[in-house]
Parts: structure tokens; C-alpha cells; sequence
């Protein structure tokens, strides 16, 4: 261990970012963004390159049956593993740094220690997790769950796509079905790069989040139906206005929002109306709500709180109505420990930091249940991402892996 | 004049129905109702069947440069001629009552005089009117706006279709391009009888409504440009979401009415949300607002609430907009003296009778600057229109008609 070299190790910003554009360039997109979708050949040629990269880093490099890859560094002496990583599976209009920034910056973590040679106590470790995104296999975050032993790798493997293949036959194809066992790694701690894909770190001026939790995530979709009838002959009093009722959803979700404060968003981001006519009162809507909040008993406030104003408007209006849950995951809050070693080590490096809960869902919240876990967050311009305008300033960047390299020293020391 | 007769005469159900069902024959579509679009061949078979039956019944038949058809029944003394008609075009998914009825009773009241060998004092009159409906050729009302010289005819002879064709060339392919002359015609007084096409009769166990005005009509549309984000990572004061902003339109429309009351509506029946996804906030909506009252004033009243509504919570949320008006018409006050007539005259044959404004535009409302109109009201089934399940049961048929011939008798003395 040569501690005073460590932590005056800083990553090489330009190497990163030829990794960056490099692994851009495979599934490249109009506009600078990528489409590498899970288990596509875009990921398979994308997953090659970063293994490439691996094996010249001296990594050992393991997948298992999930398609996880993991390439470790040895230490001088016993303990698990500090791990680091990501995802390189992107959506479809997806951009170049949401996901692969954290297996690249991990990449760049472990070369700045080969050039400075300098070898840690505990062995480091970075992978990267198949399928987090979602788009083509459901349910999303997959191979972190698989890794961590919260879902079932052979259900897993059985799952069928929006394109009707099976994930296990397209494992097999891009040569990515390993055999290592999936649920049984143990990390010393996980700690993830990540962009923010919002717009708090930008607008408040900070260049590191350290994020302290991941918000619950509860979907609902709600089919109305009413009475569809002519909007001038019709009176108030007699409507069964499944537009009107659909809106007054919309609003309460934001009334809601409001009126609990913290964390909680609301959003209704479908209300579609059925004929969806000028002068014809909507019979049927379409109406999905999306709720988050940090705090799980928050969350299920929030969820009765509109399950029943749904119940009693369409009582009211008479319409009748189904609801089905479409998503549930409950809050994980990230270890108090990480999160105070992220704060600390971005001030000792002069970086403005504050603590935020991440909206998305992410791979090291499926690590947060089994060892000690956090993520560091850097900004994305206006708060955009899974579009092609994603975008990272090159000098946030090297904040967030400078914070990553001294917080893999400081926990594998 | 034969007095006593004449209001001892009663109409002919029977041979009403028989006509209304032969009609309903050219055009019929699955589920009992009629497409019989203005101008086309359908409507021209419609047009050859009842210029037939007005012939049969001896009427001296003109046909208008927009292609209005009045069949025309000599009285014993001078005077202009009490008219009653309506229109025999339909929607595309119409009923068989719409329009119809009215027409097909004026000829009922015609032959019932027939067959009493009872001329009145005052020529009376039957007419059809070119594009009530106003499907294919905007604007709607067309052949009685130009018969009452409230629109241009040559305007409206170079008016484009949704089709792409020309109305004044289809005019001449049906046969109906006429040569009298267009808003020059001097009625004693106008007389409509037609379905509610809403249910307030039926609800409140009435026979016969007295429309005493037709609602004034106010269409807007909005378009809302927000900004698309995450629904999970942008905080709730951070949005500019055009699906919440939609919404509360919608609300506001409803909040606006109750609190107006009277016969104040107010409907949203377009919201469309973009990208409409279940976590993405709205970047755009497309929100349309139908407003009606009675009251010109009160009118313009909830079109000022609605248009500082939108401006404000715009302004709020951070929302750009535009709006257009899609169409406006002034509220129509029929003649009193015409109103009691029908609620005297329906009370005088035993039916229940109320007066009830009409939230639909109809042919009669173009005569009422020009003379004294009022129309006759029977229940619509549910108040249900402008659709297959459109239903009037045949006693209120009878019961419309016969109201009818009594008006016309007593106007035509």
C-alpha cells in the first residue's frame, strides 16, 4: 500500500473519454447518441470491446450465467472484492454516457493504478450487469438482481422479449452465456458512477451527488369508463365525463405531490381519451399514475391517497373503472458509511457535493440489501437522458471518477 | 278554413313511420342507422325518394342555387307561407330520426290535410336544407344560412371538401344545382320539429319540449408546448408539464359550468398527450375547449374565465401556448309568441310539455332573425344522436307530429 501516492493518483480525463467515444461508436445514433439494446449484436460487439479492454488491463475476467461480466483486480492481501460498475446496454434513443461511464470510469480506475503501479490490500473489481434498461426483456435492472440473488437466474433466463426471442437462446448467440454462479458474490462494498439523469446537481451548482437513496416506484394504469354523449345537449348534472374524471386524476396526482413535499413526484404522463372528439363527451380514458417517494410508508400514503380520490370521483361521476399495478419497487436506502465517504472524499478533491435520492433505478440498488453500497452522481445538462441530447461535461467526468479512484483506494486499503 | 275539422285532424302514424323507414333504407348501415353524407350519392337517392313524395302529394316543388328543396302548398287567401322542414343529411355513423323526422312529418301534416280535403287560408311549405351536418362541407347549417341570406351562396358554391371536391360541382352531379334564388324567401313564420338529441325530456318525463333558444357555441383549441423529462428525476417544482396544465383545463371547464349553472356546459373532449409515456413528463398537449350557453354575455363570460385560466396556469407551469377558435356562434332567441304556441298547443292534445333551450345548432336558427321561429322538441332514447342506438319512440312521434299540424293549422288560418 503506498497511501500518500494513492491519493494523490488523479484518472487520465482524456483516456476515459476515448473509451467513451469509442464504445459510442458501436450502435451509433443520429444526433451523437447510441442504441445498443440488451443481447442485440450492438451489445455483443459493444460487450467484446469492453472485455478487449479488460484482458489488456490485466483484468480475470469471469461472466456468469446471466451474461454478467466481471474483470478483477488481485489485491496484496485476503478480503472480498471492492466493486465498481455499471451497465452498456442502452434504450433505443439512448445516449453515450448512462451506464458506460461507470464501467468505463472503473476501466480507467484500474488503468490509472497499473500506470501508477500501485497495487491495493483488497482486490477491485469492475462489471457491468446485462440487461438494466429493460427495453427488450423486463423486468429492468436484471442481471444486478440475478447477481445479487434477489431474482431467480433459470426464470430469468426463460424470459421472452418484446420481439418474442428468449433471453437464455440470446445469451447463447452473443456468447455471453457463462457459466459462473450467479447469487453468491460477495463485495466488499459497491459504489457506481452514474449521470444524474436530472436536473438538481445543474441547477444548484454542485459537481457530485452522493446518492442516499433510490425512491420506491409504484405504477398504476387506470381504464375509465363513462357514457360518451353530445357535449351541448348534454347536462352537467347528468355526465358521466370519463375525460373529466381522467383530468381530475392528473390534477391530484400534482395536488399531492404539492401537498406532501420531500421527494414525492407524481406524474401522469398517459391520459388518453376515447372518441377524443371536439364536441363529444369521452366515454373511455386511459390513465396511468406514476409515484415515487424515497421513503416507503411515504409511498404507500401517496398510493392509498389516490386509490381511494379515484374511487370516490368515479362514484361521484359515475363511471365505472379497473386498475391494475403495473410496476412496484420498494425505496433502498444506500449505507450511511459510502454515502459520507462520497461527500468527504469530493470536498477533500474540492468538488461541490450535495446529497440527492436518485429518481431512475439503478444497478447498486440491488447490491444495497447484501454489502455497502452507494453511487456518486454527476450532472447531466438539463436533466436529460434516454435521448440523444444526454450530455456530461468532460470536467464532471473527471470529478466523478477522481471521487470513484479514491473511493475504491480508501475502501480497498 | 274549416276550424273544427282542423283541430279535430290528427297525423297518420302509420304512414309517418313507413316513410322514415323507407328513407332510412338508402344509406342504411349496420345497427339500424343511416350514412347519408351531404351531396353524396346516398343523399341524392334520399332527395329523388321525398321530392317524389312531395310531388305524389301535389306541393309545387323549387329547388334553390344551393340545392334547398321546398315543396310548396297553396292556400285559399294571400300571404306568405308557414314553412316547416329540417334536413335529410346524416353523419357518418347516424341515426334514422336526425333531420329526417322533421321533413318526413312536414309531408305527414301535408297529406293528412290532403286526405281531409282541408286548405288553409295561407299557403304552408315543407323544404329539406343543403349540409345540415356539416360532415363533408364546413360550415354546418349551410343550405338554411343561404336560403335565409345569412352566408353568401356564391362563397359557399366554391366551398372545398374534406374529399377535395368542389360542393357547387357535386350540387350539379346529384341533379340539385336549382336556379331559384337564395335569400329572398318570405315566410309567415318557421316551424321545426326535430329529436332532443339529449335526455333531459326523458329523464323528466315530458312529451313535448318548446325550444326557446338555441345555445351559442364557443370551440378553442390549445396547443401546450412544455418540456419532456423523467417523471422519476425531475422535481416537482422543476416541470413544465403540458399533460398537468391539460388537465387542469379540463377541470377548470367543469369548475366554470357548475359555478355558472343554468345552461352553461362546458366540455373537453380532445386531450392529447406527447410523448404520452407512462414515466416521461409531457412536452405537448392538444386540448380543445366546447363552451355553450343561451346567454351571449354569459358566453362571453366563460370564454374570458376559460382564455385567463389558461394564460395564467401557462404562465405558472412554464408552458408556451397557442389558440385558435375553431367556431363561434351567437345564442338564438326564438319568438316568444312561436314558444307558447307550442306549449299551448301540446297542452291543449294532453302531452306534457316544458321549454327547453337547444344545445345542438339546427336549420331553424337561421330563420329566427328573419321571422317568427320556434322548434318542437320529442325525447331522444337515453339522448342518444349521431349514433346507430338514436331512438324516439313512436308515440312521440305521434305526439311531435300532431303538435306540428296543429301549429301549422293555426298559423296558416
Amino acid at each position: 500500500m503506498q497511501p500518500v501516492e494513492g491519493q494523490a493518483l488523479r484518472i487520465n480525463l482524456d483516456r476515459l473519454l476515448g473509451r467513451i467515444n469509442q464504445l459510442a461508436e458501436i450502435g451509433a445514433i443520429e444526433g451523437g447518441g447510441v442504441c445498443r439494446i440488451a443481447l442485440s449484436d450492438e451489445d455483443r460487439r459493444g460487450r467484446d470491446l469492453v472485455v478487449g479492454w479488460m484482458q489488456e488491463l490485466g483484468l480475470e475476467v469471469s461472466i456468469d450465467r446471466i451474461g454478467n461480466v466481471i474483470g478483477l483486480r488481485q489485491g496484496t492481501g485476503p478480503g472480498n472484492p471492492v466493486l465498481t460498475g455499471s451497465h452498456i446496454d442502452t434504450v433505443a434513443t439512448g445516449g453515450r454516457y448512462d451506464g458506460n461511464l461507470g464501467v468505463l470510469a472503473g476501466l480507467e480506475v484500474i488503468e490509472t493504478l497499473n500506470q501508477a503501479d500501485l497495487t491495493t490490500r483488497k482486490p477491485i473489481g469492475v462489471g457491468f450487469f446485462t440487461n438494466e434498461e429493460g427495453v427488450r426483456f423486463t423486468p429492468d435492472m436484471m442481471g444486478s438482481a440475478v447477481h445479487q440473488g434477489l431474482f431467480d437466474v433459470d426464470e430469468m433466463l426463460k424470459v421472452v422479449g418484446t420481439d418474442g426471442s428468449i433471453l437464455g437462446e440470446e445469451l447463447v448467440k452473443t456468447g455471453y452465456a457463462g457459466d459462473t454462479p450467479t447469487g453468491s458474490f460477495d463485495a466488499e462494498c459497491f459504489i457506481e458512477l452514474h449521470i444524474e439523469q436530472g436536473p438538481i446537481l445543474e441547477i444548484e451548482g454542485y459537481e457530485i451527488g452522493a446518492v442516499e437513496s433510490v425512491q420506491g416506484i409504484s405504477w398504476t394504469e387506470y381504464r375509465l369508463t363513462g357514457v360518451a354523449n353530445h357535449a351541448g345537449t348534454t347536462p352537467m348534472h347528468l355526465r358521466h365525463d370519463a375525460g373529466y374524471v381522467a383530468a381530475a386524476i392528473s390534477v391530484e396526482a400534482r395536488r399531492l405531490a404539492d401537498e406532501m413535499g420531500g421527494d414525492q413526484v407524481a406524474t401522469v404522463g398517459v391520459s388518453a381519451l376515447d372518441p377524443g372528439l371536439i364536441n363529444v363527451i369521452a366515454r373511455d380514458a386511459l390513465v396511468t399514475v406514476d409515484l415515487r417517494n424515497t421513503s416507503e410508508s411515504k409511498l404507500q400514503q401517496a398510493e392509498n391517497t389516490m386509490s381511494e380520490f379515484v374511487t370516490k370521483i368515479c362514484n361521484t361521476e359515475g363511471l365505472s373503472f379497473a386498475s391494475r399495478s403495473l410496476a412496484r419497487f420498494t425505496p433502498v436506502k444506500f449505507d450511511p458509511g459510502m454515502i459520507s465517504l462520497v461527500t468527504d472524499t469530493a470536498t477533500s478533491l474540492d468538488y461541490k457535493t450535495r446529497r440527492v435520492p436518485s429518481g431512475a433505478g439503478h444497478d447498486a440498488q440491488m447490491f444495497a440489501p447484501n454489502c455497502p453500497t452507494a453511487m456518486i452522481f454527476v450532472p447531466s445538462r438539463d436533466g436529460i437522458s434516454h435521448n440523444v441530447a444526454e450530455f456530461t461535461e468532460d470536467e464532471h467526468i473527471r470529478a466523478g471518477a477522481d471521487v470513484l479512484l479514491q473511493i475504491m483506494l480508501n475502501k480497498s486499503a
